[in-house]
């Protein structure tokens, strides 16, 4: 099984930026445990802080993976283009995100990637992405 | 570990009500197969239409379980209530949805309930519960 | 035929409440009327102030009935788990009101359970409800 | 009895335009055949595609009949001059629809006529009409 | 001096209609009343209840009379349509209104044909005319 | 002297939830210092996490006591079914909360009950209570 | 006959301010002109740049004057207090503007003290003012 | 190929009003010239100030013609009636417009006849028709 | 203890204006009666029509009494400045209304000083002063 | 005559993505034909799904082309930053869409860049870019 | 160079009001800095909380000063009549807050009188008059 | 002292660029002539139209520099993830703008980055940087 994750902007600063939300982990440390954890699964990851960059890459992967682990970032609450992505591509992807985002600002309420994706897994720290794997290997 | 799983309105019909939305299996044979699948865990299950009733069932197990499960069905979008019984306990509850509530109807996008909750999983169907319980065995 | 009457909240006030809005008949005296009036029909009549028995009701029924009659009294305008309800059911269900609402407060000019109801009859005093048998009858 | 029945704009094409709203039944014979069905009834009948004079056809009768029966098609949305028509006449005003109007788009929501009508009746395609006159002689 | 005094949807039924709004004084009267008291001014008086019909008046005397006073009825808070045939001629147009519209429905508060016109003088009655005249005589 | 008082969803955790908003005093303790306090006066309490059982509590005590004080909580801001049982019952009623619900979140501002209760009381913490008892001594 | 004019906050620096839009003619020299022309009528001015001084002035001529005339200039569209002053007080109270305030911002379109005034006449220029009077005078 | 061009209210000043937004030229002479560019082409053109006199149009042709452009101008903005005529009948219908109303007033922008027109054309002038034509031709 | 009352505009005007609403006890003589009544307090009242001098009111008592208590009419729903002012002293507030506002226009419904007072009590006509005072009290 | 045709995000996948809405055709093999069609015209294409890319294209030729033809995909919806680059340019933009955007979702509906460009043409499939050009050549 | 600064309502208690926000220092000490600082400019101070005195000043002296520096604390956001004192003189204003109004309540992050001013300057403390005095250096 | 200064989308026109609003000198002289007279300070200059790019800029220097100058151009208006950038680094972010922004487009008058910024500058034209560096000076 292939499986791409897709981080938006600023998780490139993610155990750096903003503590108190986001937790003093690495993506990259995480992600390592991630790839033992599942050793029979094919993971890539893929981070940009570019919104078209993150649109290339849906379509690179989209028509030849299992599926697609996306945190959007803020591009989750302002990106059409990134939504038309996903609906345009055939892998099913999967919304995930830290922090529960109803605690946040409310303009983080609102999920414009939301009703194109499978489903949503938030909240959970970092485990929200081994959530979103789970959900594919069930 | 105690986990207590409830339902809220109108989740009884399950297997009868709209399929093409919620599937065919009743939560029952799917409540008995989670059992099996997670055998160490202490699982109580909940279902009621009364709004109250939900409350006085949080209220019940919110200081002596170790999580909580909960579908809240349509008072996901309207009840202050179930949210302030949330607030007032204290064993964490995670938020489940079988469908993807942002492919629904407009008043079905806001939940209520989650910015007291610890986080969400929706869409995976049937199969969101399971990934809420595994949120609480990582 | 068999067709249920359901009266939501305060409804048992009737001839008590508000005279100038719903008259002074009670709901009681008038249902025996209907009940000479369309002798070979199988009337049902349930009230309750509680949400959630009003589904329990429409639940109880809305497999078996051939029409069910509803003034949800103040749930028409707040109670999405109702809707949920009428929409999960088989049996096709008319939304009625005695006073016309849209010459009320604001609030009252939504109706939530109306695009799932068959049809809405309202303004017409108690003799809504012979309307809306009327509707099965023809 | 003296009634009239107004219809607004677009309803010459009843029969012809979007069968699955409107059925394929023309309005004509459907109006010949309530003729039958109510034969001491003195039914009129009247429709136009202008505003003004669905307007005028309300000041000319809205004073010497016992009752009008009024489906202002897409005025129903937008007119509120038909609605001071409505308020400056004696002669009651049902309003009907046809289909149940909260089932489709959100503008068709909102009846500007509906404050100042006695009652509404909807939803039940043409039979909408007969329970009006129906309203009328109970 | 010529003048063209326009009014729109339902003040026919001046005199007729809602007493306790428009007094009992029919339009008719007062502007014979009207015509005496200025008569030096070659006054004009039009209605209808066809919105396209005022719009034609505009047109016919829009580029030949001096003044035009316009009570559009409810046209005043729908019409985009009679706003551009004031826009589009060259005589300036005073706006009136019998009552004070601000101490009526919401939906009366907005003028959409306000902004094209010269000025406004609403809440004297049928004096309300007079001040009008007055304007373009001062 | 018959005073009635009624407290809704969660009122029964007080002294156990959000002890920063609340308090760490239960009601209960407090409600019989209230007993002592105004020996005089008949005093009945009520509590229920069902919004159906506060309404059927109103009707049964709406017509034969003197005064009711109603802390509906939650429902304070959802339940327009309570704000109809109040208005139709005779017995006066004084809507009271522990905390001022204007320093609170935004749906916490509006009171659904507020317009058909006699007058409000907030933020006193349980005095709250005791001043509404005073305002029908008064 | 005792008339008051009341101007608001900056019409003190008219012919001064933004002369395309209020032209450049100061106003104590057309009040001498008003006064000249209603020789047999008692007007009296007032102009402050307070709120609350305007309010002082309504309280003091509102219940032995016959007629006020206000501009309240900004606190137009911004003072509930002038509002309830012009309720509180007996004598009628009629709104007029130099300019057409349908012509100018957003913000200027609502008038907060209309609906407790007489009626309103805007757009003349200074004009506006002796229409008021004439009001008064018909 | 049978082509009609309906122009909607004030449309017939054209080249009188307003000649900064929609130019000096009439379309009776554009009309001419449009007539010898498409010689092949079976024209026919209809204007009309009366809303409902444009939906007798659209019957009449809707039916036979292989295409309608229509230019609703001021109606486009308010008229569900017309667009109810649009989606019952069987001709495609083209919607132009001569200004870009997108740089027009707020309530220009939105087209209510829009979502039932097969596409739009604006913003070109009177070549709006021509393009409009063009993309029957093509 | 001392205590200030603060009154805001028109209320100078109380048992004058509007009797329906505010009574026709004029403010002196009640304040008269508190003074009596609560004989071992320090009492002090301020009225002012001027928004700035109520802030200057609060200025000077702000850090020298043990309780304020305000009416702040009008200015209880546009004025930020008092709300600063309140928040800016030490001495808590207590907002108090005559009428139960909620029952009146909307824009009184909104308390723009609510959020940094201690409270709120309202409904109780002029005993809506007596019960604050007695919050200080108990 | 050079034009330039700017392709925004997604529109790489036509003829792969949404076919039901897009069609089948890709815009290459389209582009191609078009220039066989236009042979004495020098077209130019450029498709970026990075916004900023597409903002530099428009600033690299927005000085010495006769025309550009955009279709901004997402971006039409939410980007400011495009529109400035077609404002600050000085070759005339004429925005194109495959579909009509007004029978898409609402989010849809508004275009950001439409008021800085010259034109609009939606709703004709691919041949919305042919009439885009033959607006040119016109 | 003469140069007025106007502090609006509360700035007096600068130094004693909401430290965390305001800082501690009073403004009288820093003015008497900002004499010194800036020897060669003509600086005026004037403070008041009354609305209409604000205006008092800038009408007296925005004829003749070279600039004018506004901090009008709360009516920053509710003031009309400031606004249109400001657009009334002649000499340029610039605003001032010493905190970023964005980190604040809602209602503070409109500034009503922006429009009207040269610029801004927010955020830095006591020393945005500062910067607004080098501004007018400059 | 390290200084970035950051120009969004479009700022590279400046001196092309509608003139009217941001004058015809363009940025890179603007800057030499800023390094000149701040010859003590390390001045680092970055534009760029790609959304992620700026993020990128941030990133970079947001954690070794002393302080960072923006004006984001549009991107003020829609980037919730530049909002991100300037929230997760350690260096204080001055927001700029050359025209006053609260006289453009209402779209214009929210800026989604200020909050995050320590502060604010703008309406000076160019010279809103030099007091920008004037403020890290100070």
């Amino acid at each position: 099984m292939k499986l791409l994750i897709i981080n938006g902007p600023n998780l490139n600063l993610l155990g750096v930026r903003e503590k108190s939300i986001y937790g003093t982990e690495s993506f990259k440390s995480y992600y390592e445990q991630l790839k033992q954890d599942f050793a029979n699964i094919d993971l890539t990851y893929f981070q940009s802080n570019v919104e078209g960059e993150l649109i290339n890459s849906l379509h690179e992967h989209g028509f030849n993976y299992d599926g697609i682990i996306i945190n959007a970032g803020a591009y989750t609450h302002t990106s059409v283009a990134i939504r038309d992505a996903i609906a345009g591509i055939q892998t099913p992807v999967v919304e995930v995100h830290i922090s529960n985002t109803l605690t946040r600002e409310d303009f983080r309420h609102k999920s414009i990637i939301g009703p194109v994706c499978k489903g949503c897994i938030m909240g959970f720290g970092l485990e929200s992405y081994r959530l979103a794997i789970q959900s594919f290997v069930n």
